[in-house]
């Protein structure tokens, strides 16, 4: 299964904020045995985002798309989506339900602003957000996997691990038999060169962080 | 400038190492006036890289590379670009001294290994690793720019700072006059009413990261 990670947010391309999805997201991912084929981040920018998904949904069987569900006008994630796959915007009374019994629990008056997040493009099912307000979207088309999150990693990551892990987990092959090393000293060369005189190893790959001289 | 960043290395897409360099060198940009419009991640696959960075080079002014610089058989970017650019490697004698230089002060043997780091595509600008044994790359053609960096962070910053920020600083626009504001609160909706309210402000994006209710 090729899987394709997109990330939007122009906080995450302008060194304001850490992006932990990439992290996060294909280590739940490796769990399943799944590997993340790329990873993109891009701008909140209507072009930009239409764009990559594009390239994503053409080559892979699973797109995974973070970010820009909230409610302000650089949240265009929702309708980039509805437009990509021609599928209008849908107004869910039932989400918007919800959406005002988190303002009420908090004693606020929801602004108006709010209710865009109670539009789902037509048809894809929606994933409930039991932190926040924004409820992320599942789709399938042709065999191919849409899952469209918002960006707040936590509200991000109990919606995967509910909505979208249970979904995939019976499409996913076994893990691979692998061992992770950790080393410390001088340099990867001389790691390899010590694994490959080790019977019956077969090296993936050596990196280096940062090591200590 | 349209300026894209590719990260390579398939421990970025395994969940086990936090990709950092995206924030780290998008906040360099930014201090310079500069964005990222781009960054994607790919793992160390000669097809892979090669294909993100064609597509890339086809469409930016700027691409970054970083990672697969290192000695060791998953390290292959050296190799994938110097055939994308049609430029052989060659061996450069002054960098593997100080390659040597590097071991012996640290009393070690270096392994053969390590010799393809003084391998470098052919009329490629050689940038200084002060703190590892990988060189980078610097280069132009048409008007573009080409800037492969080695994966480390602790080698990348200082290889960024000196060898490359002096070569894109004239180039660059003067930054924006932007101001972030920090909030804490509900919710996103919240600031961008009260923000619209205020007089002479454009709103350029509202994000939420992880507010606590």
């Amino acid at each position: 299964m090729r899987i394709e990670l997109i990330t939007t947010g122009s906080e995450l391309l302008l060194g304001q904020v850490l992006n932990s999805h990439p992290g996060y997201l294909s280590g739940r991912l490796a769990m399943m045995g799944l590997e993340l084929a790329r990873q993109t981040a891009v701008p909140d920018g209507r072009e930009a985002i239409a764009e990559v998904l594009g390239e994503a949904w053409g080559r892979s069987d699973l797109v995974i798309v973070t970010g820009g569900l909230g409610p302000t006008s650089d949240d265009i994630t929702r309708e980039v989506v509805a437009e990509f796959f021609q599928r209008p915007l849908e107004y869910h009374g039932a989400i918007y339900e919800k959406i005002l019994g988190y303002f009420r629990h908090r004693s606020l008056t929801p602004p108006d602003l709010v209710k865009v997040q109670a539009m789902v493009p037509k048809g894809m099912e929606v994933l409930g957000n039991e932190v926040g307000t924004a409820p992320g979207f599942w789709f399938e088309e042709n065999g191919k996997m849409l899952a469209v999150l918002p960006g707040p990693p936590r509200e991000l990551a109990p919606m995967f691990e509910k909505g979208v892990e249970p979904k995939l987990r019976g499409r996913a092959k076994a893990a691979e038999g692998t061992r992770i090393l950790r080393v410390y000293g001088i340099g990867e060369s001389f790691v390899q060169e010590r694994c490959e005189a080790a019977e019956g190893t077969r090296i993936l790959r050596v990196y280096g962080i940062g090591s200590v001289s």
